[in-house]
């Protein structure tokens, strides 16, 4: 512990707003039981965080606090009772503070808000809260797992039981859908993108999309054509509003939607009768546990698996990064600290 | 087979609409290889085949058919190569012909149009259709499971794995209503059923239901009251249109809502937010299979349960009996042959 | 916490051996952050408890330590932070500490060695490691869930996935065997108890077991007889040796057998062809984590279902329920404090 | 069906014993409702294969018949009814006669005894016993599939649900093995195959296994140094007899042992001491269902894995292919009608 620096800088809102930002200094805290102090290398920007930031999604303010829920770090120091860590172990923040498996307790609750914020250079946290980096990613990457690609992998791999030869179609190419064309055929499934934007399409194909079809064209019925008329075992449903019944209809008898994203709108309708007709499950999805987190990080290693960064931002340039994010990013924007 | 007549007797349609049934004679068929005659002793009546005789559905009208899907009666002959049954044996349609277990493959269709109708006193099918009849009820009560008991089987039981203690709201009184009251009972289950009628209130109180819930009262709020403000685990939504919204908000964390029937509207939304927060699962129930029907059969019988059936008809009454189902029954309406 | 007294008793071994329990007092404990002091009202007794006394089931003695796993008892105290619980509330003890859902992580540990054990009059626990107290028990009744009643629950109910029709067969009647014959009947199974005590037999019957069959009878072909051929979907395998390859061949096609106890010998052995032959799946259970401690809490309480206690004994009295147990006791051997 | 020559030849047994088989003619049949008649096109050998032709794995003989259950080949004609399959098609057969998804009902038998075999110029087939071949094989490759290929995928994917990054232990190099290896890297797992043979140990690093275990020396010791003390989430079993519990020894908590083979004889024990410990499951496979061969077969079409053949013998061969088989195959032997 002779190296802990006396003080730690972190973003701090003092109000809502991007403009009541400010990366300030706080003296250096000490883990109590159970806890760990934890030296942040770097963390990954959610979509989340931009709503959490401009209003709190509807939280009213009590205070200045930090945002950001993504992070990869060093293990500075252990407070007592702590066995799962020792000082030097490279961690991964879970989004979900003390859901460890199963189903969620309603005990627990996100880290960037109302939990603590991970926009920081130092960062004070349960020894339960973390999993282990990957062993095969530096710590930029490994900052790109707990919220958007756990969201993948719980969707498609934890609750979908995804199969290899299942068509997994995928809306938009954000954080959580690169994730879920790299996941999905990491386990032998076809992957078909829909993207309203021509350059997106050709990088989604690079990154091995099976197909890449376009948002304003008939991607219904060239989703049907592509798989013999069958339709998609899973869809990752990121866009929302009037999306969700375009997504049912290119359903596959027996095939799952997962409720994600909401960008177009949080109302969701569907004739009933395909739903019927196809024995449909339309399952809401939120983020994900830390056993699914560490089965990730597992297959991440062992297929050596590598997220898409956008950017890389200096900590202090934490609002061009929020810029970048806001506009639209290919890949996960990081700051590192 | 020395005592089967020439011919037999139908209920059949020379056009759509309720005024073209007749009751017909028609010559006694001999089963093909592979398949059963059977004589019909009871069919019960669905809301389907209401739909059925007044429009097919949407289906054009290309020659005279019988309606009815669920029959009991005995084997009075089997064609070369059956082994699963003998003259003698008790039997139950299965309402998807061909639809033995697991997922349905397209080939399967359901008995009562396109496939053949079981309105008569005597039906030829292929022996892989029927399933052996319970042992403890007599054919009248048995006609009554192959589609709205199995409906209520297969929403709670073989798709959603129901537990002693878990709570299950179900929408009004109607056939699968009952039969998913009957059975989440059997499993321990805690019953919650919403009607607004309260003479059918009092009904399903006597049937052992937990609650009776007013459905023009704040039946969401007193649920969760009732539940120490968890809700329903799972709910049979049996209404459709605005309802479905209702009873998202009626879920408990983790909850399921099988879409089932659609009298209010087929079209049905809900925001987004409560499926994603509590990992909610929505999925369209279509009846069920053979295997599952088989397990319904044995649970009756192993629990002595009773169907519980509002009016029972001579053959020759079967507009009367259209006309009891029409008009709402508390119970299945049944034809006896 | 003016009532708090200033010291507590309970039962220490200052060695392995019987003969070395003590009734002793030591300093009343004051909960620290996350912590808990519970008044215990009742203690229930299981096997492991004998063993964990006689010999530490291996594990070298290295100072003295207070037995016993299973507690139902009131809240006094809680520490920083604690939010699950305040004081008066009604809590039971979790078999295994910390395991809350899902898959057991590494970290946790059975309470009564190496966690701390409930033999006392008052425990401090984490508040993680206690569910609520059914409501509709007696704190005698709810000390015996967290051992007997949940192995049984998890093997039937969790891993099993029991249904209504299925049939359940039960070896001996212990602890985990009578509450596998409550909950099966909670869920509609036939229950077929083996068992070698004419008398118990006919205890079981009175419980409403469907059928009790003699160990020195040819009970497979008897069970094969009861279920048309059939066998049985669930085996609660509490004999072990001999007897699991005589359970094997008991069991229906796609049957499941929970392997719990072995009091015959853990040396399992069978020919693998009834295994491939009928797609049979084993499974070692290894009593459950809390949140299907809730479910069996929740289970309990709406159908008001009583477990079985052969005796309750005062909290000096425990030399004589030990002896009790290991004699062999029909339902569950309780000590109150 | 003018091409349709008069006679067939095929493979048939006067006697059970290798020096029996007879390759003979017969008249061409015409399929019957609901048939099919199949130019063979290639048959695959299996070890059942072995043990029927020998000894008719215990059945006595009761004439003349064919042996081989796996099949690619053509649709020649098709009977009254079949609306599954038109003339040209490519199919390849179902070990499983009837078993379409679900659990297998009683009425189910194998191709190739006591089913009809496939080790022919044409067979006649039940339209509902075959499944269409994949489109990016040729024949003799899709031949491979039917009974060793589903085996593995059934064992692991469908009753396994085995996901990215858990690691699969198999045993040996036969043709179950060579497909569970290709199956699990297909679904990203990490691979170790256990083989007493080095060369055998080289080719299975060639075609892409994670490791290649010796079985003289401690494998399940470098298993757990391979996984960080872990072991197997997944084993197949092909070897039976004492490597039993040699392989529950190397499971990892929660792990999964498929039992498939007995080489080494069908007597398997164990302690059960791990298996409750870790909550393992063993689970006998027998084959699979037809709906799982065609998840597999779409699961082989989107990723292009091609089997492993390791020799192609003509009709008039077939003493030949079963020398090889015997005597040991890196690869599926397959013979070409």
């Amino acid at each position: 512990m002779t190296d802990t620096p006396k003080t730690l800088s972190r973003w701090q809102l003092s109000d809502y707003g991007r403009q009541h930002l400010a990366y300030v200094e706080a003296p250096m805290p000490t883990p109590g039981p159970g806890q760990i102090l934890v030296q942040v290398a770097a963390a990954s920007l959610n979509f989340r965080d931009l709503l959490m930031i401009d209003n709190g999604m509807g939280a009213p303010f009590t205070g200045p606090w930090t945002p950001g829920s993504d992070m990869a770090g060093r293990v500075m120091a252990v407070g007592d009772g702590v066995k799962r860590w020792q000082a030097g172990d490279e961690v991964i923040s879970t989004f979900y503070a003390g859901w460890i498996d199963g189903r969620p307790s309603p005990e627990v609750f996100p880290l960037g808000g109302p939990g603590p914020g991970m926009l920081a250079s130092h960062v004070l946290l349960d020894a339960q809260w973390v999993a282990a980096a990957p062993t095969t990613l530096n710590l930029a990457q490994a900052s790109t797992l707990p919220c958007a690609a756990l969201t993948a992998w719980f969707a498609l791999i934890e609750q979908g039981g995804l199969r290899a030869g299942q068509t997994v179609l995928i809306h938009g190419t954000g954080g959580v859908a690169l994730f879920g064309l790299q996941l999905a055929r990491l386990h032998g499934a076809r992957t078909v993108v829909v993207s309203g934007d021509p350059a997106k399409r050709a990088q989604v194909l690079a990154m091995g999309a099976s197909h890449a079809l376009a948002r304003d064209g008939d991607w219904i019925a060239e989703l049907r054509e592509l798989t013999q008329g069958q339709g998609a075992d899973h869809v990752l449903e990121l866009v929302g509003g009037a999306n969700v019944e375009r997504s049912v209809q290119a359903l596959a008898p027996g095939g799952r939607l997962s409720v994600i994203g909401v960008l177009d709108g949080d109302r969701i309708g569907t004739s009933a009768y395909p739903l019927i007709r196809h024995q449909t499950v339309l399952q809401g999805i939120n983020v994900g546990h830390r056993r699914a987190l560490e089965d990730l990080v597992r297959a991440i290693d062992v297929n050596r698996l590598t997220p898409a960064i956008a950017a890389t931002y200096a900590a202090s340039e934490l609002p061009a990064a929020l810029d970048h994010l806001a506009r639209g990013a290919f890949g996960k924007v990081v700051v590192t600290f």
